[in-house]
């Protein structure tokens, strides 16, 4: 059984002489490696918020949560916004929506949602994976209800300008074909007594019978010869059996490379099923945390402009519709995407360290394009797809079938038409609305002809965003390269306190997961332990910088 | 693409010559090979049902759909249904509702279902494979709202006395780890040329780096190391990093041996996903095709016993609440299961080889038991499971999770403790319902101990059914064997009219698809096909019996 995550529930009361301590940590006097191990609570809480106050800076997943948190302890929470919405990348478009990006040449362009009421899309986060228990114990706690995000159906269908005269092939076909000719070539070695030593005779016996099952193995010679896993060669009728279709080469398979679309991604960690969604759109689980806030926690249209580590706590200075402010906090979280903060912020009184990893830490580019479509055509009996991913070659790489509402008496539904990151992001980024549609239509057509009829999928209900243009974003995600030492530098400095333990750097951005709303709140959860829960003193080292690239595009 | 299933509007007219010849062939005069392609119709219809009259015995799937078209055609139709509800197999259990075993000392056996309100469980059909085409066409058209069925999650559970200290084990681990093993076994048949001859180098290279894809093999040796795919060995935290799960070893995954089981279940054509199920239970689909006929068409408690082909019709005689019957209509189709149909039916007038179907075919047994737990123990941190099937050994052999009202406020929900056939079903449907109960639970306290508390899985609340004691079924679906040509030559009289074009025999029991409500529609589509469209005359010959075991049991 995996273990629960670190939830417990023993507080600790972090009495002066631990301060006094902790300062000399955050400070240096103390050697890292003297530090105790970085998770646990020392002991049971006895002390409450008291009446301190929290600046948390952001109202997204992290900010919201963890103001949440803080309240409930007693603590007094101001969250400055500095978007005119909350959520930050937790971003569901729908109707009347206005995204706006910033471009190099400094001109801000602004699309608004045309999608029908009723439709949405979800632009940022837009899967739970099943080990995502922070999310989904947040899902049971406020009841918003779940339905399952289906990752991949073998009706989905892969597509190459190389092969099959260019004809979209299932993607079930291709797993199972796969998985029979890796299974043949298996049971050759086995046969062959490669990899031995490792196998006694009999086990090698009940390796071969496993490979039979595994890849649908002709029992007799252990070779494939199709499979009806891969489907039928024609549609079975009351006299006409199941015939079986024939399967595709494996010289075809490997011509094909269909293996660098992110093809087994399904397979990943963060993309294996059980994959949830929130009925109704993303932004369902941010929005219903903000509204167990009290009133006037959060300021929207407030952005920072100077943080500043003082005798007595954290001064923050911002500037919203009442004009300019400036107040000291006993305690500051800034959930402020590490590119910002470094755009956008003065920072004083904060150590070297903090300020390398600031200037340092880059965030990955990503786009999203959805659009609705007038006819649900990939539901009908020509297609049969009802949810999962198909791909194709190019920048937009992918298409997502909505997992929800089939069938819809309306017939309509929103496809997600491209989601591409890093080099593909920062290339079809680069393209003006207009001709990011243009491309993934270009590509959706390749897989469904009614994809280059305007009037089932109409060009002005097309969404697109990039969120490295996006302003206060600057980005998808941070992306940290576990293989580079300054990353786990910087990462040690942004997971620690600055100051007297009165800042720190909250958000997916400063966890393992980056990109992932389980990050975002085990970040809360963290900062929250660490300022009320009275973490051990120390500075927290670490091995290793996360691996973004990993938990985001599974490789 | 797929082919769309037979559904052409092409209707014929079927004139005195052609009844004749039809006639004929009826007779054996006119020998079998020369009869025409057994599909399609010969050309558009022009005649209506002008107020002929049909006999559907069974109110099923087959029954209902086969009334509907007839209706819609002009025909007058009565449906004799021998139980007290509509539905036959296709039966959701829900509070109230009753269930009667006869048993081999003809001891009639009843259970009341106690689901609290608002809970039930499919104790037929569960499942709709996206390409069953007719029965999500029919969902589409009726505005049967349908939602996921989740086959296989990667938190689902496998457990062995054998092995592991008999904990069970995720399996989704037990999938990723064998993946890579058989990669590894793969990649070292790959690098000694084994099956050469039929890749060049570079389709040699290529197959490597697919075969690292496929199995997350460690790019330098090739071979297997564990993967992340297989879950995390702790969870992350802000300072540490996802670290991959150790592998389970090759030799006890073959001590396992899991596949036996059905653990590759859901690669099966029929079980692959995308698969659906109506909301609120299986049943929703023939109860709204039944609300959509005339009032009347429909006598319940009306078992026949008699079935006469004479001069001007078939003879049906009957008996129901007000008393014995017997009428001539122009037609008659019979969904009766054939082992019914011997049992309680007088026959008269039949062919020679139509009476030695009706005396061969049997059908196969089959069980199910569903409970009702008071905490959705499954879905809670510790086991992360949100549908899908575990798998223990014994007769029970899985365990199914709802794939429906995640997180439920009541936090109530009903598991299907067992789901068996054949042998299996056969030892478990001996037992009495309390020692059914008894089995399921010690099996599923195997892989939860909260099932072992009838405090949260109730004795009371559960509730079985072993198909082959069920009057009026006799069994889950026909056992066809297409490796026996008596099967052959019983299924070719079955599918075939009896008398001058009067009589069928439908249901999903004569076609390629047994124990699926897709093979009860296109049954009722041959028929209404067969009666009004004008199927082209001549004996319809098939080249094998159906694989029955291959499509119910995806062996």
């Amino acid at each position: 059984m995996d273990q629960p995550h670190n939830g417990s529930s023993r507080r600790t009361f972090l009495g002066v002489a631990a301060s006094a301590t902790l300062l000399q940590v955050m400070t240096g006097v103390v050697p890292a490696h003297a530090a105790p191990a970085p998770t646990g609570l020392l002991r049971p809480p006895r002390r409450t918020g008291g009446g301190k106050t929290v600046a948390i800076l952001g109202a997204g997943v992290s900010g919201v949560t963890a103001a949440l948190k803080f309240i409930e302890a007693g603590y007094r929470v101001t969250i400055l916004e500095a978007q005119g919405r909350i959520g930050g990348r937790s971003l569901t478009a729908r109707r009347g929506d206005t995204i706006t990006e910033v471009w190099a040449d400094g001109s801000a362009r602004t699309q608004t949602c045309r999608l029908d009421r009723g439709l949405y899309v979800n632009l940022g986060p837009a899967r739970i994976p099943y080990h995502n228990q922070r999310v989904i114990g947040t899902c049971r706690k406020y009841r918003i209800p779940l339905e399952q995000y289906i990752m991949q159906s073998n009706a989905n269908l892969y597509q190459t300008e190389r092969l099959w005269g260019r004809a979209p092939v299932r993607s079930g076909q291709i797993a199972n074909d796969v998985r029979g000719y890796v299974a043949e070539y298996a049971a050759a070695a086995v046969r062959k007594g490669l990899l031995d030593g490792e196998l006694s005779e009999a086990q090698r016996a009940r390796l071969l019978a496993l490979l039979d099952e595994f890849g649908d193995l002709d029992a007799a010679g252990h070779d494939y010869r199709g499979s009806l896993r891969s489907g039928t060669a024609r549609p079975p009728s009351v006299p006409r059996e199941l015939e079986r279709k024939d399967p595709l080469s494996l010289p075809d398979l490997l011509e094909s490379a269909f293996w660098d679309t992110r093809y087994y991604w399904e397979l990943d960690y963060h993309y294996q099923g059980s994959l949830f969604e929130p009925v109704g759109g993303m932004d369902m689980i941010v929005r219903r945390l903000a509204s167990a806030l009290p009133a006037g926690v959060i300021t929207l249209n407030a952005p920072v402009h100077a943080i500043g580590l003082v005798e007595d706590g954290v001064r923050v200075a911002w500037k919203d519709a009442d004009g300019e402010h400036a107040k000291t906090f006993d305690y500051c979280l800034s959930s402020i995407p590490v590119p910002v903060l470094r755009q956008r912020v003065d920072l004083q009184g904060f150590s070297a360290d903090f300020g390398r990893a600031v200037a340092g830490l880059g965030f990955a580019p990503a786009c999203k394009l959805g659009w609705q479509a007038n006819r649900r055509f990939w539901e009908s009996e020509k297609y049969q797809i009802y949810g999962g991913i198909s791909w194709v070659e190019g920048e937009t790489q992918q298409i997502w079938y909505p997992s929800t509402n089939y069938l819809s008496p309306d017939d309509k539904g929103v496809l997600l038409g491209a989601y591409c990151a890093y080099d593909s992001g920062l290339t079809f980024g680069d393209r003006p609305h207009d001709q990011r549609l243009k491309t993934a239509r270009a590509a959706g057509a390749r897989l469904h002809s009614e994809f280059a009829d305007r009037s089932i999928v109409p060009e002005r209900q097309g969404v697109s965003v990039a969120w490295h243009k996006v302003p206060f974003q600057l980005g998808a995600w941070a992306h940290w390269d576990h293989t580079i030492s300054d990353h786990r530098e910087w990462y040690e400095s942004l997971i620690n306190f600055q100051g007297n333990g009165t800042f720190m750097v909250i958000g997916d951005q400063v966890t393992p997961l980056p990109g992932w709303q389980e990050g975002a709140m085990m970040s809360a959860e963290w900062a929250f332990a660490s300022v009320h829960g009275g973490r051990r003193p120390g500075r927290v080292s670490v091995q290793r910088a996360p691996n973004s690239r990993l938990v985001t595009t599974g490789r």
